[in-house]
């Protein structure tokens, strides 16, 4: 039997205070809405995400999966149904969750699907620390549950009751449409309600149970405070599972990870480190404090920083070192070769053992087009080198200090690009004399 | 009727162990002084600050306003009266305040004001979750305060009382001062407690009544520990603040703002991220990790860092990018302009469009004056260029890589500065074999 | 009476999942072991350390104190007996502890000997806030102790002693080697336990008391998050140190301290700095942020910062300004000297009152030696100079910017290094017409 799910975000955030949709803020690197498609897809065989008008940045995001507009905004229950003709004909059991829930996992669901078999409906609902005015789970005397009462309809009683509504519903699709298309919304907001479709099973006759999960996972995020508490949760659970994996953290919560970060064993990362998505770190790598890195791979043994950025397509050769004011784009590091100072290596490959010197620049980009620079192994460049891509170094070959590169330098070749020096005696003194009568 | 306050700013700091009066210790930015003074001018029209000897930085972080000094330290009823001169025929309510109190909010001495109306004296206190060794306010039958009893004097049953002493006291400017001079010094310390006035407007049939403000305005200040606390409680307030006008903070609490910054909508804060004064953050700008800012401008849609340093005089135009390791100092920035890599711009203006290269340099200083660069639009300036201001590029103009500019460069010329590159071929692998040889 | 210590630091830690030793992983910059040594050293005449096999940085961390090998890991009674021959003929009293329990203060076993001389055996204890599974420490109706029993073989009414076994032992040498030679290995792992001596004492009579240690100190180190744990109270107490002693902390929680940090009064530390082992600071300096330092002196009034690195053998004189994007390595600047930007200075000395353009490059390494730079008094180094070591500047040179240096400038000379400008008028406009016909 396939599964789908509905994955509704058409919210626009408005208590987000922000142009972009809700769905769109991230979490860990990813956009809410592809944190809650990870998990689904694990899970189900199809996703339809319900947009809003105009959001093409969603639509991007959600790509391979099916989207589908709802153009008027009539309640959760009417988005759920503009699913309906992307999955025609479909006949297998169709979950309904939200992208502002990001953070269900794809056990839960699991469970939920598995709480659907033997029910006609199966809802998430949790059990918070304080329940305060979510809509309450009210009990059925079958072992069920009879429907939401939503806590300003709710008698005190009802009040009472610890378990909370989270929203995400499980039934077959034909039936499920077919409840959100017989739903009222003779309410106050005048707005159809995806939760009322248990009641609606109720009374016709039909089984509803509840499906208990951990309040961390049902968090919803609906305002930047909201977004910063469930980054704060997602990045303690990233800081944990790389310690238990073999990580040093010298000061954990001062590390930000990335939903895709991958570190090995006998890591160490020290104080405020930042990890943007696509990194990965082999064992027994160094991070020092202050270090940026983002779609980049670094090898086994290799130090980096304090200070380092690591810009997307860089790859650093095992026991390299990278040191601060540095910054690597597109550059491939041999094994062992170091960049310790206050350089800009881009769109470069450096060979292995080779020596890049303090304050040597790559000029990579002429304002129009990006080129490449291409040193040999054991090259030395000297500090302060420039050098103007496309260029090569050959093995072996070695740049004076201060010097500008414009040409290829052959293997084992000594190349100089800086004028003579020469002294004016006297004419400092002769400077600070003059400067100090002027003022 | 006119008000005035009296802030009691002469303390030396002794618990703080430092060389600066306690009352110049910054808060977000700001000394303690001059956020009570920033409070107070929302209230009251005369303000007069009590120093101590010595203490020129404090006049002059109290100017505008008057400032006396209290010469001999004979506690804070002696300290108040010295103000009394510089109100002479004030005949208004005046209101007491300490300088190491620094948070009480505007509205609070609204509500102090207020109180004085409906009574003779009005008394600041707190119900603070651990009143501990606080002077305890004793009521009185009338429905006011008694008057102030210090813990060690207080007996069992008035420990037992919850709402504790500030100490900030608000009556008639004649009335005040009278109480002041009649005040005795028959006390273990031998000093003039203002405290004790509430006692002597009861005692000449005055009625005194306590207005309650959060433990978290009333805080003092006393030590570095006390310091940090303030400055974290501060910090939080900042964050919500940015955080619900529609900012994402990625790690909230790894961001430092200061007490003026201004930050707009959809902007987005990495982590570690300071704010020094004078700040202000347009829409839609991303500020990203490690980037430290003051008393700057940045515009729509810009993006600074990582590793940004934008210093005093700055402001970043629509679009523009500051990347890593870049250093802002007095620039100005045109609309989409770039300075993305290890560069140092002072004291420049940046036309729109133009892109500095990697490791550019204007040389703003010779050592007794700083001059300025001028820089038009669409300019190209290539890597390790170096800028010996006061220069002057024209737009569309282009400097080579590795170029020293001392001069003027016409629009759309290509400037040079650089020597011309020459190989010694074999050379390298000889000295290679030298130098291993000494070793 | 001598005293002797033997520590035990054989373990693996597999829980670390880590190849260095356990006891080799650093807390606030030490490792482990060398945590406990220091407390020992204070209180014990001679240290013996039970290393495991292979474990040479171990040794190394040790001396000058003696190691014994752990060959076989039969236990924390036969780990502590391999210390046997090593205090061959010792007759004091001897403690046993835990390299995996690195925060015990000196006091506490200052404390442990003292009950050791009114009773034959002493055992450190402590009530932690949850006793959990640690084994509970057994009343004797003496006043002692009767023994440890271990959770899993506790009665339930054992499991409610909330006095729990830390197992640090003292007794006098030779009783504490007989009673380590009759242990029995009869237990569920086979191993022999050092806590099983109170028991054997007590058999023989003799009397063995607790001695209670607070739960923080007696912390173990199983796991990288409990290495996290323990760095974050080691850490804590290090920033109220700090601030107790005069120090602003903005945000103490983002600085990080070294054991050995020296830190002066009236100094400042912006948000989110490191000090690597070996710092000192005096009195009136100021840390700005992202600023990390390691091995360094930085004297009286001195500013540091932002993100400016100080590496090991640097010192920074009085006054004297160390800005952004700076690395300053065993480098001594003068009283008043400044280095404010984007530079790396290795291997010198630099004059007081001595101004680094920004950009200036000292060539210290030619791939296969260091080389020193000196730079005399009242020195002023242009913009994006590099200087080629060894080379030396004379009091009141100048260097002109953009320059390359490779000998020595006399004092008072200028000296350039550079090409002359040459302009082509038109080529930008005819380069950009070019590079868009290309695309």
């Amino acid at each position: 039997m396939q599964r789908a799910a509905i994955l509704l975000a058409a919210g626009l955030g408005t208590r987000m205070r922000s142009a972009m949709p809700k769905a769109m803020h991230p979490v860990a690197g990813r956009p809410m809405l592809n944190h809650l498609i990870a998990s689904c897809e694990e899970v189900f065989d199809r996703i339809v995400v319900v947009t809003g008008p105009d959001m093409p940045a969603l639509e991007k995001a959600a790509a391979p999966h099916a989207t589908v507009v709802q153009r008027d905004r009539l309640g959760t229950g009417h988005a759920a149904l503009q699913a309906a003709p992307a999955l025609e004909g479909f006949e297998g059991d169709v979950a309904v969750l939200y992208a502002d829930n990001p953070l269900i996992a794809a056990e839960t669901l699991r469970r939920l699907l598995l709480a659907r078999v033997s029910s006609d409906l199966a809802l998430l609902a949790m059990r918070p620390a304080d329940p305060g005015r979510y809509g309450r789970v009210v009990p059925h005397e079958d072992g069920g549950i009879a429907g939401v009462v939503e806590w300003k309809d709710a008698t005190e009683e009802q009040r009472a009751i610890t378990l909370c509504n989270v929203g995400v519903i499980c039934a077959a699709a034909p039936r499920l449409f077919q409840w959100l298309r017989e739903l009222k919304n003779d309410n106050a907001a005048g707005e159809y309600y995806l939760t009322d479709v248990v009641a609606a099973a109720r009374a016709e006759g039909f089984r509803a149970v509840a499906v208990e999960a951990a309040e961390a996972e049902c968090r919803g995020i609906n305002s930047r405070m909201e977004l910063a508490e469930a980054e704060a949760a997602v990045q303690a659970a990233l800081r944990r599972r790389a310690m238990e994996g073999g990580a040093t953290l010298t000061r954990p919560e001062s590390v930000t990870f990335s939903f895709d970060t991958r570190i090995g064993q006998d890591v160490t990362i020290g104080p405020d480190v930042v990890f943007a998505p696509g990194v990965t770190i082999e064992d027994g790598v160094e991070i020092r404090a202050f270090s940026h890195l983002e779609a980049c791979t670094v090898r086994h043994g290799a130090i980096i920083g304090p200070f380092a950025r690591l810009r997307p397509g860089t790859e650093v050769g095992a026991g390299a070192h990278v040191g601060n004011f540095v910054e690597l784009k597109a550059a491939v590091l041999g094994e062992g070769a170091k960049a310790n100072h206050l350089s800009y290596i881009g769109d470069a490959t450096v060979g292995a053992r080779t020596n890049i010197g303090a304050g040597t620049i790559t000029c990579n980009y002429d304002g129009y087009a990006k080129h490449k620079t291409s040193i040999g192994e054991g090259v030395f460049i000297g500090s302060n080198a420039t050098l103007v891509a496309p260029v090569s170094l050959g093995d072996g070959a070695f740049v004076a200090a201060g010097s500008t590169i414009t040409a290829t330098v052959a293997p084992d070749a000594m190349a100089f690009g800086r004028a003579r020096q020469e002294q004016k005696e006297g004419r400092a003194a002769a400077f600070r004399a003059a400067r100090r009568k002027e003022k």
